[in-house]
């Protein structure tokens, strides 16, 4: 929806291949402001969950640029909707936990024992390359081998894929048929609903809710 | 954005005064379908953060409907946004979890072992009515008396207040206050970004990130 005339730079990133390590992407905001340029910074998801948002706005802050938040819809609730997966309901789950399956080179590991509790929901962004661990920790730590999981790969897209099994056959499902990134990766009770509620099926047309309704 | 001569009904509730109950919602989306007529169900936030979209769900399916459903930006990602505190950052936040903080009559309590680990972001939709109960759980349980805590008053909006104290202040802060429903509550480190990263001053105009910019 950008003007024709607009420079676009990709600043895209995949978890192992960083197109512009986010210090230099930091930078160029700046330097572009500096220009006298009117910035657009674009996301996939929200710019406050597993965005680093909060970075980019401490240095435009530091440089005394002037800016506003658009909030966005984050993958987990994209995916949720398109694969009819509620992250809440009244009967199933109390509470939705976002986190990030992929760890910091020297960070702390996740909180295992928050993580496994029964009825709540944990949604993993960019999880799948450490599914085992996911799901051996998760089990270990008493949430049961029995509790739905599902896959859902390039959610929200014409090329959408939904798999649902549970913590002891995800690895399995991902190694079969070949799941590859961008997956998120859902836990809980409220993954059964998937066989009920999933509605929609890659390739239909999706009509747009425009005005005019 | 509907069409001028679409007939509007106002099925919004609050947490003590339901407009019309869930099940006659249901209902109500089932019988204006089955009239032949194009039904929205509008809702704020997101349908399957808190919003009972799975259960209206079931209800269409269960009648032959044909739906689709649209996410939504959730109230935690809007106030976020708005109040300029990053759910999730990777100095301060590893995980960000979304709980009610209205309990259902007769409901079990909330998990408070798990809501009280440290380095993790609580969002408490509907929890003003319950922020002693809230504080001194989160206390008992472990979490810090001076864990950072805001509360988000009709967040996003131009009336949007944001306060900022801890476990410990917060209820008295509400009471001198007078803050009223709808109010987010956010608990952990990374609300004390807050002080640096908050960008919106209530009345200020709001440029709408729009095609053409």
């Amino acid at each position: 929806m950008v003007r024709r005339d607009a420079e676009k730079i990709y600043a895209g990133k995949a978890s192992s291949d960083h197109a512009i390590p986010q210090e230099s992407i930091n930078q160029l905001l700046v330097r572009l402001a500096k220009e006298g340029k009117r910035v657009l910074r674009l996301k996939g998801g929200d710019p406050f969950i597993f965005g680093r948002g909060g970075e980019e706005l401490a240095e435009l802050i530091d440089e005394n640029i002037e800016f506003q938040v658009v909030p966005g819809i984050t993958a987990a609730s994209g995916c949720a909707s398109y694969a009819g997966i509620p992250l809440t309901h009244r009967d199933h789950s109390q509470a939705c936990i976002f986190v990030t399956g992929h760890r910091r080179e020297g960070g702390e590991d996740l909180n295992w024992e928050m993580l496994s509790h029964a009825n709540q929901t944990v949604v993993f962004y960019m999880g799948l390359e450490n599914i085992e661990r996911i799901c051996s920790s998760m089990k270990a730590h008493g949430r049961a081998a029995t509790t739905p999981a599902a896959l859902v790969e390039k959610g929200t897209t014409s090329e959408q894929r939904v798999f649902v099994g549970d913590l002891d056959s995800l690895p399995g499902i991902i190694a079969e048929n070949e799941v590859r990134a961008p997956t998120l990766i859902l836990v809980g009770e409220v993954v059964a609903l998937h066989k009920r509620l999933g509605w929609y099926k890659p390739g239909q047309e999706i009509k747009r809710p425009l005005p005019g309704l």
